[in-house]
């Protein structure tokens, strides 16, 4: 009898990041061109004369990543595409070209599936890539989008997760929180309605954070501006899974350990308050919530100079050697560690 | 009221091409390095030094293109990973790098996911490509994949869907029909073991069928051939969707017409009769069936000779003048029109 047979392991007990730990461990680049695999925002291909093509994808599950009950196809097409150029992005690069595949049931039609490319094509246009290619097939249930993004960039250009070094100063753009109360806004509307549908949804006031929810933008400005201030991260990541996530990732892969002062966390002044009435502790839900496609870098000090009038890059606090750990400094000066709660699209 | 939300027509009506068609026609590429988008085996970036970076796409649903009843996990793997490397072989490139992307329920173990990175590592290893990068996540149900795979080619080594011209010789490699046998012998072994549990499969003497089925190669010992002895094709498409369908693509593509004699196609003996004993028309069978993942290409005469001895490719036919039309000739000398059957995923 095979063994193998015998043991089964739910991948819910391993999670997410286990379970590509595990794949990963499998795999070795063996191809001259392939600098960099599994284990940063994008993988890394030499193609010659100092330049390198990344490569990034990403696959949008229905019932897991998206409720198409609250989220416009439309908007799901955007946020397909904008979170992929986010991932070249946070490379310090910029995207070109992608592909999109997707498996759909017959429950949708062919004006539902010219909304999402309406979405896919706005993205495009915003961010200055186009559509190279894709698959289109039916499933037997829910909508599947699978998205592929590249982009070029000089090879010295590059910001690694695994650069970052004691002393730099670490940054964040825009703000955060505001996607993670727009999905709950959402959630809870949908409650309502489901409970009595004669009700309408009271999104006045969240504006804000459903954009942010539904329409996230990748930085690719900030981008723009770090190539204009002659800066270049020594590390970097997007904010997919929640600021004290992705911090670790940097820790975990620079090894370094840092502290993020909660006085300088970016948080919008409404959603802020939003949260204070929802019960939740807004700096918790800043740094845990995910899906604001915000980035995270660390500067040398003398980089940091350059930028730090940037209106929309915050300093929020130091790379730190690897034993102090990883920390957050709340507003009263206590010291808190920072533990990875994330997304567990598994558990 | 919205207008648009007021027609639907489903998917089913336009077709995967028509849908394709529809997709394609809203896009149009802007990016000076994005040289080909949609329409060929794989999209066509230059970057740079007359070097150009190929990349293609492939979505597998479960219940549309497998059956895991009778597909096994390890070959699903390797499957994905050869039918996307077939994509750039079709092109006349090397594959060198894949993405793998998962969405999968809760009755995958990780033990099923282990054996399914087992057949990918295979096949990465059999095609000389790396896996850089991919997505994990859950899924409301059934298991996707997606895959993306990347290639590198000198700008005018390239061999495109539309570059066939009138008295160019078509060739195909290997043999066509098996694949598509085999799936009928799984698929009628699976309906007997339905209906009494206690049977045993009868695969005996169709094990090449099975194999070929369950495990195809991307023909990229050919591409190193056509490489030696010097020849590009003037066109080239892989058979993922059967002879008849892709010859029609180049056709179209090309704007030329065509002829293939019957007595040509390449059919393996037992193959042959095993069609035969189940009724069907070996011609027909061979030339419709899909999943060969051989490849179609068209070379002009003096490069024919080159490799009209090589073992593993037959002249099935001639380009003609577009408006002779894409025509069989069977062994009885009657010419009949070909059509696309095709695989259509949304029927």
């Amino acid at each position: 009898m095979d063994k193998k047979q015998l043991k089964t392991t739910q991948i819910s007990t391993i999670g997410e990041f286990g379970l590509i730990n595990q794949i990963a461990s499998k795999f070795s680049l063996k191809n001259p061109s392939s600098l960099l695999g599994i284990g940063d925002d994008a993988a890394v291909i030499d193609i010659g004369n100092g330049k390198v093509q990344l490569v990034s994808t990403d696959i949008l599950a229905e019932h897991i990543h998206f409720d198409l009950s609250f989220m416009p196809l439309m908007h799901l097409g955007y946020k397909a595409i904008a979170v992929n150029v986010s991932d070249i992005a946070a490379m310090n690069a910029l995207a070109q070209q992608v592909t999109v595949s997707i498996a759909l049931s017959s429950r949708f039609t062919v004006e539902a599936v010219d909304e999402l490319y309406e979405g896919i094509k706005l993205a495009c246009e915003d961010y200055k890539v186009d559509l190279v290619g894709g698959d289109t097939t039916s499933s037997a249930s829910g909508l599947v989008i699978s998205v592929s993004v590249l982009g070029i960039a000089n090879k010295d250009q590059l910001s690694y997760r695994n650069g970052a070094q004691v002393g730099d100063i670490i940054c964040v753009t825009g703000d955060l929180g505001a996607a993670y109360l727009g999905l709950k806004v959402l959630q809870r509307e949908k409650e309502v309605f489901m409970g009595n549908p004669e009700m309408q949804p009271e999104l006045t006031g969240f504006e804000y954070a459903i954009r942010r929810q539904l329409k996230p933008s990748a930085r690719m400005d900030i981008i723009h501006d770090l190539a204009e201030s002659k800066v270049i991260p020594t590390s970097m990541i997007d904010i997919s899974d929640g600021l004290a996530s992705e911090l670790l990732h940097i820790c975990k892969q620079s090894q370094v350990g840092a502290i993020i002062t909660e006085e300088n966390i970016p948080i919008d002044t409404d959603v802020y308050n939003s949260f204070v009435e929802f019960n939740m502790q807004p700096i918790t839900a800043a740094i845990n919530g995910g899906e604001d496609y915000e980035l995270l870098f660390t500067l040398n000090a003398k980089d940091y100079e350059k930028i730090s009038k940037h209106p929309d890059v915050a300093g929020i606090g130091l790379i730190k050697p690897k034993d102090d750990g990883v920390f957050l400094l709340s507003k009263q000066g206590n010291k808190y560690p920072i533990q990875a709660q994330g997304w567990n699209h598994f558990s």
